[in-house]
């Protein structure tokens, strides 16, 4: 891409000033095009934090990326401000346990991929990281199979789904308390595990913070660790490498 | 014990002046005979903590016990300080791993007691806290299982022991980086499980406080915390609990 | 129990597939039974942790309990919640105190048990998770010793019941601010002490952290800690150790 | 393989104790495997950690390993324990800087694979942990990119390497001080980002937490982290990633 | 001004009562005049902190400062104290999204000033401290040019700013999560740089405090950091190098 | 005591029994006394610390309180609950900035003493804690210098004080922010200062932990501190040294 | 002073330049004579802090206050140093417990004076702290009274002091581990408490700062806190008490 | 320069493909000289950060930066390592307080320039990290005031010093403890000031971190705060700022 701009230059096609501007704009370095077609290049589609925006904004927003046949995915979006949202984007769709927004076009949620990813989360209080997660998964074109509530205080339950874990291509495991599930799938599955430490539990948790310094020390190689509470970010680390899986070329 | 005294004044066998030098001296209150005759009352004899002590101060010490026929447990003897105290006092023992000195009058340190203490560690690198404990519950008379090195990593090597775990009557686990050993071997047994973090990990372990934080978040009932690196103090407890289910007399 | 299993596939009583079956939902294990019939086995009842559920869902989760003659124990229900549920479900009681919901059919609450608990907490302040702590030792069948008030800053209170702590099998102590009562009790005893630290305090106390810290580094051997407000976890423990001192078998 | 077993049950191939034995020993569960033939299973040698292991310890680990024809790989072996370890085995290999030690029977370190790992750091200072984490991927058989001291103090030497870091499969960050290099890094590639905080920087640093904080809060999607200064794991999820994209079967 | 007042009373002009007096106001020392005449002496005017003032506080304190012609700048002002202040004094203008009150006596805000200040900030959640800041700025007499929403995790739209950046005299970097903005805008410029970190982020951010951590351990020289969310602060140690830089005689 | 005790019994008057009892009750120690006349002795009012008791229970402490002729001193009493405490007993006193209600019979609340207690607070944002302090050594019969907004940032304000400073028995520095007000009266003074830590800042401040970090790092000597935002506590301790100035008998 | 300097210029004894000169130094404001005559003024020597000084600074800094005819205290002096400086100066003691080099012309160490400071300590391991405290007190003129080892798990051993510490005129409570001292001595006397806490602990003491926190939330009035290790500052607060107490005029 | 190369090819006297090269270098952009002429285009020398490096490292640097005729300056250098330079390269100056390593080709260090930068330090413990500074600012080309041992707990020292320190165009203050000398300064001056918190206290200092945390809680405006014990990056801010007053053309 220089060498067109040089050449034209040199060539006398473009003018000096031209050819600054654009190599100004810096995009002509490779990483300029993520704003104007980013769903293009990297095949997700752009994300809303929805966390101290407005319903207003939400909606202008949707309406650009719907504009440009994008899927959309809002995160951290209240029911009530997705009852607003709803209203006049009706053909959205919301789950309040997620607090996710979306709008994929004439495209069914689930793929019919067979590698799938597994979605993993010890207890009932983790299902909104997890569901966040899962249908963040599921949005950016994974398949996922939801395991849930097998947290190690009831070893046999999670070792009832041991196959199932193990044939997935990449882990998410969603945890709070001692966030030891971490741990326990990482020794057992021999594929990538992304770990989210969720703020769940009794006074010293420190709002997830136990969780994470537990992960952080899992005993297990091949896990790391994303943000508390950050189950779009788990999901997307995931995605990633389902990606790879599957061949899919994104650069 | 007030009766004693007190119907002694009235009986004119004790002045007043040497009642009330008993009564200050609190022995009546039944808590003032710990320093004197410890062993008799509690069952326990006396520790030394050897951190901060000269082989000198620890050798007279151990001297005086001896001489009140007391078993010997120092905790916290180097390597350096145990060669010193041993030639002088050959008949004691040492543990280099568990940095433990003890000697125990003319008694096997393994009891025939059925009942057991299970101390379970995660991995190699805690031996040295497992050792403290198990050592600790032996001179305290207690039978010890050692059931080391099953770190939830490896999963199999803790199941492989369950029905050992399951039988003892109280569990000690000492377990460093995430201390998911701790939530593990808590979701398996019924009975109580003494959980001693340590010191062993990466960065973030910060000397323990992650692992020691994890434990008390741990969501299995039935488990409680003892400090960092404290396998003298995760034995103590465990002794107590063994000492009540032998339904030893102590009070 | 495998024995069992492999004895009648040889014996060709059980099939093969079946066998497979059994094995792998791990109850051959010995840890499978905890959600069908965990009361037969362990002697706890089930356990609803209220926060975070709605009215409805402890609702149903009672009536199933119900319907299986469990004992019912729900921590951490708010009066709102309470009352909504008592309207639905009159045979249940409520401790606001101790935000604690319970329902023993046919049974008296108190034991005739010789032996007892006590759980000793330092202030008014306290009372909320002591109270917590009692109802929940006393729901699992143990008898239970109330000493409140007894904070070290008027030591003699806590002299005055020094007999009775003496008696108990085990203490449950529970204070906040420096915690320092956990130590004073730890010294004054020979049975196990589990400390449980609660969030109550001016600014440094930091939500608990400050009496966590205290408590695990008191200088009193034989005391164990559990999560700060946790007066369910710290009756747990409690019970455990009762029940081994009554000679209840669990396994 | 657990039909085998049974089946050799029923047809009086296989003694029921034996059949017990080996269900016990849960190879049949299918992760019982790790500890005999782990390479085989999962592709990766077995790793020692040579911290708090003598050199005569690391030797008889390694002599095992070696008859059992695995490639030897052990971490945090300082310039002392090498040297002894290497005059026993001077078949192995030392790197200093990265006090890694190595054994690859027969083989080239390098592969000719196309695919390649981005091991990215910031400062000469952090090139311990980069080196360790360079090894350890080339070791476990992948081709590494290593592209040091471009941190973004001076953004244009990052930018320099722009083309070679986005043609990687996965990319490892290790950077200090602020971590700020695991955000741009992860702004600039569409492939997953693996950061590892490093302990170097001034006082405020806090022994590489902050720069760990610093990271986990990184504003790029796509990023994971693992513990401070844990070069090798960085290394053991990179590779774990670039496996899958070249499309190894794995379990 | 001591040699004035010295000299008054040998020339008997000034009693030793009177003088002591004077001296005793440390007025002489030449640092007593900031709350008389701060303006005239700093050029800077009194600046309200609304947090914790009622309106009619701030109200008050407002007509105090226009009697004396000052201007006023009234900080962490919240929109409901903001309609009551202005329903009384109509003459003051209030940024919503700043939460910043003030009044400038017949002077247009912006300066013709051709040396600016450039405010920075990486997203849209840091807008309400980067206004506070530009506003602070601009009322205090400096040019300022706002470039918005440029975090690392698009570096080209930062890179697409360069010019205007290096062409300031000084940067106010405003960002929130890992902070890395500050690190990069300091190795693009050499002016100073004050970094202001906020609050914004998820779990690990720890209300700014991990953003704070990073930017003062960035790896860029000639950067200084101020309290979280303190856009005043960093506007006020701009404008007094602004004004350095104007030759503006302060002293 | 005891030697009446003992005596009586030698001497019949007295049985064992009851001897016993006095013991018993530790009353004979010298600390028993508290509860039943603790103004006597100590010269303090017992005091109701007011947060998270209702209205109710408050008016019922100082009623019994009254009846026995004590002073009432209640701290953190929201208005909300001082309206209802006043209506009821409306001849008690409320300060709504210190949360303070207190009751001081037929005496006036100033002493006529000339020893004074200086109380010290930096800014108007201290006053609800400084107020606290002044009011509590005022209703234990200290007298009281309010020294108030003479914060280190006009160091001038402070010296215009320095005379009434110097001049008073004891110092209690109240402060926010750095707390440097604490260190800088501490070098002017030559008698005990104490130091109360508010939690009054920005960002990290951390809720008054910067504070009392800082003012325990102090270089004066001389300086103590207590808990976050305790002016009561602080009050109390400078009372108790100015009762000693005073001459005053308490033990 | 300044009535003085301000006649002499009035008279024409002083020039304004001299004058002017004197105010300058800040003698004039009643602060100034610290340097120069300290002991004089405040009746404390001035105090050297050894550590990070040589031998030889220390030696000539005595040098300088023996011409003076100061007493010399210096805390923190190691053994090495001080063994340097006393060939030098052999007229010194050092006590190597307390690390405490000190000088006291022609005077006897001890007081004849009747009040005295108690200096409480809870373990051997608190015994350099103790000392430097008691060392302290005893140079700056005042009566200790040693009570050492008495921790509240032997809480006998404190009560068997109870009267000694109860007719101090203030204690001194040195602590580590869990602090819990502080706040019973607190509860027993009604004097002044200044709590010193120590850095003896097992690991999640964290190098003093949980028995810190600890005694900042001590349940008991009339207790304040000094740094960690601080003995020197302890027993500076007691000697001004103690001084306050004597009737001593300091300023 | 975009400009330059842009017309040289239009000219035809720049071949596409050198162009390219030049603009990939990223020196178009308007940042790459740094590594080339960072002296030219800054006025910066390269700065060498010796820790973590060898005398031989240091010493090739060094040669490498003298053939550009550019200045030299190494901080943390230790004694040793400075002893084996100074013996291969002479022509260097060497501070042992400042464990600072410079060389200034022909050139005094001392500028004539009349403004000046004041460097003010607390404590004597303080000076290494203030004599880094002020020889930073010196090589810098800045003139520096060296204003030592001016510690808020002796305040007169300090203004004694006031005019001098108003006098400057900007101060970099250092202090460790509670950092309150930040704040007084700040609250005397109207120029920039920057704190620098050293590691210097007892116990709750945290290595700085409280120093750090009261810094940036300072309530004087116009301050900001470099990492602890940063004394050069408090220099190189301040010299920025110093440059800006003398007008020097940077960009």
């Amino acid at each position: 891409m220089i060498d067109d701009i040089l050449n034209q230059i040199k060539d006398g096609k473009l003018s000096v000033e031209d050819a600054k501007k654009q190599l100004n704009s810096f995009e002509n370095l490779g990483f300029a095009k993520v704003d104007h077609n980013r769903k293009e290049r990297t095949g997700f589609p752009e994300v809303i934090y929805g966390e101290g925006k407005t319903p207003e904004q939400i909606i202008s927003i949707i309406k650009a990326m719907q504009s440009r046949n994008d899927d959309v995915l809002a995160t951290r979006v209240s029911k009530e401000k997705a009852d607003v949202i709803l209203q006049q984007l009706p053909e959205c769709s919301y789950s309040e346990i997620a607090r996710v927004l979306y709008w994929k076009e004439d495209k069914p949620l689930q793929t019919k991929e067979d590698r799938y990813i597994a979605i993993i989360c010890a207890g009932t209080s983790d299902l909104a990281v997890a569901e966040e997660a899962a249908l963040t998964a599921e949005l950016f074109g994974s398949r996922v199979h939801r395991i849930y509530d097998v947290g190690v205080a009831g070893l046999h339950r999670l070792l009832h789904h041991l196959e199932e874990i193990q044939g997935a291509t990449v882990s998410v495991v969603i945890a709070g308390m001692e966030g030891a599930l971490a741990s326990v799938v990482g020794g057992l599955v021999s594929h990538p595990v992304i770990a989210v430490p969720t703020s769940v539990g009794y006074g010293a948790n420190l709002q997830g913070i136990s969780t994470l310094l537990a992960m952080l020390n899992s005993c297990s190689s091949g896990t790391s660790v994303v943000n508390i509470d950050n189950g779009f970010g788990g999901a997307y680390n995931a995605v990633m490498i389902d990606r790879i899986a599957r061949g899919m070329a994104i650069d």
